[in-house]
């Protein structure tokens, strides 16, 4: 599987202003299309911190998205600081520019407009359908919008850029045990199963604690093995699962247990 | 002011089955005490990716906050990762032990759940008043639960040990008008107030583009200076401010400008 690692780039989300919209939405696109997403660094507009974020995390993930801090304004630093991150120059790049152009008409592309045609040296431009103003790819690393409306757009596009895999099945069983009722026994299916991916997630609902048990894994019949002494483990321990699903897409996960 | 970064643990949040709801509690928390949240991590449980957080967080950042990890399953790793991150040894904690015997009974008391009772050499216990399993402090760095409620119970009395500053005062401009009608003129306000952190937020609001100018700032009169010019430009481009606040707290802000 392919790996990759986001960065949100904005002081309103550190803040504690704007609550992040664009990280589970981009989790649950890449887990659709069999990209692990491997680690999210949320960053402010500052050009250091957005320099060391994009190289090391180019190094450590095959694929990177920015988002946010490609707009006109002074605190839109993202393309200047990728360009440096990756030792190039910024330049205006004529096909955004002519058709950045085209969408604000020749009287209104004002100078803070056309800094938004400015790209660092050789990147394919990733199309902004909603507002006009590109993204961009330079070499594994994709810089997209902020906004989610027209991130989402754009990730459209990246995802068909990416090597994709089939997404990873899983299944998750909630029940109404302590996390350490059946840590132990859990601990051991683990160890037996050592290509299904466990995890075990406490939570509160209605005042209650109780756990989901997610099963991850690439091989159908072992998911389903290891998913039945799941079952089997929480019966031992006097309790009947709460809820099974079984499915190769998040989405459905999510409703069904969380 | 004090920084702060925040490390939050857990492989449910990347594979998109989770929405991370300890990143904005404590963004939040954290701006009410003058802290400056300068970076997040979501990182997998996996021993080499917390251990590199730590260490480059800590280095970075006054304080480190990490959430997840410390339950009793085979995949909580975070104790054990954070004393290899020191260079300690993981240790049995005599305090911790005795609570949660108490908290079990001898009975239940189980292997699972006296892993729970092994920290880090040298650390200073912090109160889980939930589930009775305690977080830790280290040195700068601060581990605590990931479920959401234990978490929130566990940051009040971290808060409490911080180097608090008087909370950032902030006024919001809301207006209907495009960030590229503005950001010129915006641009010049900042270089004029360079005391003051001017951002520039677009959004869609039922259908149509609306933008949102946030200043922050230490001193009051320079703030309200800045806040008077930017409904200035606003005016002079034509539209009206739709919201203005002033607050030093930002819950508030949250909710008057959405």
């Amino acid at each position: 599987m392919r790996t990759v690692s986001v960065v949100i780039i904005g002081n309103e989300i550190l803040s504690g202003r704007t609550r992040d919209a664009n990280t589970p939405w981009i989790a649950e696109k890449v887990a659709q299309v069999g990209v692990r997403l491997l680690e999210i660094r949320i960053v402010p507009d500052i050009e250091e911190h957005i320099i060391s974020a994009v190289n090391e995390l180019r190094e450590k993930t095959d694929y990177v998205i920015t988002t946010g801090g490609i707009g006109p304004t002074h605190d839109d630093i993202t393309s200047e600081s990728v360009a440096k991150a990756f030792g190039r120059e910024l330049e205006l790049n004529q096909t955004a520019y002519d058709m950045l152009e085209d969408h604000y008409g020749p009287q209104d592309f004002t100078k803070a407009r056309q800094k938004m045609a400015y790209f660092p040296e050789d990147v394919t431009l990733i199309q902004n359908p909603v507002s006009a103003a590109p993204g961009f790819q330079i070499d594994n690393v994709f810089v997209l919008a902020g906004v989610p409306r027209i991130m989402q757009a754009m990730l459209d596009e990246v995802l068909h850029s990416m090597d994709q895999s089939p997404p990873l099945l899983s299944t998750t069983v909630a029940c109404s045990l302590a996390e350490s009722d059946v840590a132990e026994d859990v601990g051991s299916l683990q160890k037996r199963y050592p290509n299904i991916e466990i995890g075990s997630y406490p939570h509160f609902r209605g005042g209650m604690m109780g756990l989901s048990l997610v099963l991850r894994g690439v091989n159908q019949e072992e998911l389903d093995q290891a998913t039945q002494e799941t079952i089997d483990i929480i019966r031992q321990h006097g309790d009947e699962p709460r809820a099974i699903s079984a499915h190769s897409s998040n989405e459905f996960i999510k409703d069904f247990v969380g």
